[in-house]
């Protein structure tokens, strides 16, 4: 099969990528890690052929413009991260940051002159399992890490501080703690961000790539806990008993009957209890259990619809802790907010998905991206998921590069429809 | 307060016990250890005081007896156990020994005659926590061990087979090896068992003493699993998850109402899920759980309604799997055959209830007792239950000694008036 030389670069670039970073099975780019600065050197070589600026802000974060008519207008951003989880898979944010050098490739090998800056930005540190930190990257080009921060957050393999692994590449923590800010929202027409799908929808749908409507915010509650009292499995008749377990059943039982008359009603909602168990140095097949711990995590794009469930979860907590003499406690929550994508380019992305005749669909983003914190400044933001299978954080990941090279004719046609002035 | 003699000797053999068996909190006597030693030793001294039969059977078991006229007509026999669990109670076993005693002790101190033998028997190893085998010590007696079991079964502390600790104390394991029976059902005219409730039951219905219905007969389900597929907690959408939290939540909500059904009816049924839980190496509270572990410890008084419901719930298991795309294991299930106390001696029993005008009522015993081996032998037996605060298995247990002089003076005048001659 002949590619345009683009698709050809980017599938040599994901396999460049996926031998020097492999680490059976999958692959391993650590934030800050050799991985990520690799896949960061990978860009610019590529940039440099192309004679595109290459700047890095405080953090690391690695910018590639081609450059605009007019170099102070609000310029265009198009990112996505180079960092995967361990034995993670090739695609994961890598392809987002692929397929934005793609399209610049593209408009510059078709002599396309953009009126401002179109800038490609491969970001730091989003996947949380290396900093327990969300968006580390993206965060602090903004300047929205508190100084102690820097110091106290530390990557889970070598313990050492992230301001550490900032300066061991030889950027500049100090700057950040000082409060420099390399990026600022009125800087920034729009934030446009590839991702492949997490998730199965579009390969069901049948459909190569999709517009997000919106990243969901979620409630997390990491401590609930069921208390009870341990007794006699045999000796201690039902109306005795003080049982966590069938407290804490009672109560899922709840929470997934009210997330499933949201759903009915149209509402966007998915919730996880990942973790629940007895106490193992307690428990035993005998013994009513008196104590059972778990966590939630509760999703939508509307964060009216999460404030809402999270106080009617806790009276509905209440009112089955009364009615089987137990004590139901959730703890406290965290409430990451929705981002919402903007209208404006979602209309722009489907015009080009219709004049290319790619099927696509609207489809909710569940998992968190980049693109969140841009939305959370005020920039105008949107995402493109492209179909994939597997899953994503894992090696299994399967990226079709007839599905990519799709996204990169949508995101060049957009760009250059609304950003290019046409005289190539 | 004076007491009679005989409550006066059970008050100090109690205080005996505790003392030389305490480990705060609470007492241990280990089966074949030194607690359990040093009990068996208190009620051969007590026998030799009133000079009644003692001996030993080839487990170690002790028999007491006050000989009747007839020494080749069935016997009576009365017992139960002198172990403990680990920082346990001073009445758990020990009660029904002690108030089998005091009955013997009264007869003999009234001049009572029997017509056939009257024999307290002081079981060894009932409680499974140091031998994991049910009833070792009466089941040994009627010769219901495998060979091969007793070098097989090891106590929990000291790593040594039941063999071992037998022949240490003197005792004949191996002419228990070679099928050497010591008890014969067709030489017992009746078991009895006196035990403190291990429930809360007399207590709140405010009665000193019950009588035994039957002990309950179980289902135990120790490796249950539902099986389902890790997957991520914001990008899958609820249809394409197989998640095996909720799946188990549908279950034992079933398992629930199930038996909540059954209570309604009228029937006997206690339920518990005391072991539930997600993979601690794979669980997060962003990750759908792909796995749950959990049991389940199902108990009634008729085995038919336990066979039907595992009938039922593997049915629903399929059900349920089906319907969520996950897969509920109950694998492999234990069922212990409920025990039905003799009608006969429980009529009896009510009668001196009556007569001595000791409010009382029938009751269920949900935990197990050796009372269920001498009537799986086919012996007609019963049990007598006395009013205790605190649960049993633990230090907090509370007999008062004016409920235990009750069923004494119950289990005297029974033995009186169905057993002997008055001619004292």
């Amino acid at each position: 099969m002949t590619l345009v030389p683009e698709i050809e670069k980017a599938r040599d670039v994901f396999e460049h990528l996926r031998q020097h970073s492999a680490d059976p099975p999958g692959v391993t780019r650590m934030s800050y890690g050799d991985g990520e600065n690799f896949a960061h050197r990978t860009i610019s070589e590529w940039a440099k052929d192309l004679t595109l600026e290459i700047r890095h802000d405080y953090a690391g974060n690695q910018y590639v413009t081609l450059p605009g008519q007019d170099r102070s207008a609000p310029k265009v951003i198009m990112g996505s991260h180079m960092d995967s989880v361990r034995h993670g898979g090739n695609f994961d944010g890598a392809a987002g940051v692929v397929c934005a050098m793609s399209a610049l490739h593209r408009l510059h090998r078709l002599n396309r002159k953009p009126q401002r800056d179109l800038t490609v930005m491969a970001i730091r540190a989003e996947e949380i399992v290396w900093f327990p930190c969300h968006y580390a990257g993206s965060r602090m080009a903004f300047g929205l890490l508190e100084p102690r921060e820097f110091d106290e957050i530390r990557r889970s393999d070598t313990g050492r501080s992230i301001a550490e692994h900032i300066d061991e590449l030889g950027f500049d923590s100090t700057a950040l703690k000082a409060g420099k800010v390399f990026l600022k929202h009125e800087e920034i027409r729009c934030y446009i961000e590839v991702h492949i799908e997490q998730g199965p929808v579009l390969l069901n749908a049948g459909l190569p790539l999709g517009v997000v409507t919106g990243i969901r915010g979620n409630l997390r509650y990491r401590n609930c806990h069921v208390d009870g009292a341990y007794s006699h499995a045999g000796g201690i008749p039902r109306e005795f008993r003080r049982d966590a377990l069938f407290g804490f059943v009672a109560f899922a039982r709840y929470v997934e009957s009210y997330c499933l008359d949201l759903e009915k009603r149209g509402e966007d909602i998915v919730f996880t209890v990942g973790e629940a168990y007895t106490d193992a140095a307690n428990h035993a097949i005998t013994k009513v259990p008196g104590r059972v711990d778990f966590t939630m995590d509760i999703r939508s794009i509307d964060n009216q619809t999460l404030l809402k469930l999270d106080e009617d979860l806790r009276a509905e907590a209440d009112r089955i802790s009364a009615e089987r003499n137990v004590t139901i406690d959730l703890g406290p929550v965290a409430n990451a907010k929705p981002a919402i994508m903007d209208e404006g380019i979602r209309t722009g992305l489907h015009r080009q998905l219709q004049k290319l005749a790619i099927p696509t669909m609207d489809i909710g983003s569940g998992g968190g991206h980049d693109c969140a914190v841009f939305a959370g400044q005020g920039v105008k933001s949107a995402m493109l998921f492209i179909r994939n299978d597997g899953g994503s954080h894992n090696p299994e990941e399967a990226m079709d590069m007839a599905d990519f090279e799709k996204a990169t004719d949508v995101l060049s046609e957009f760009l250059t429809e609304e950003f290019c002035t046409r005289d190539g």
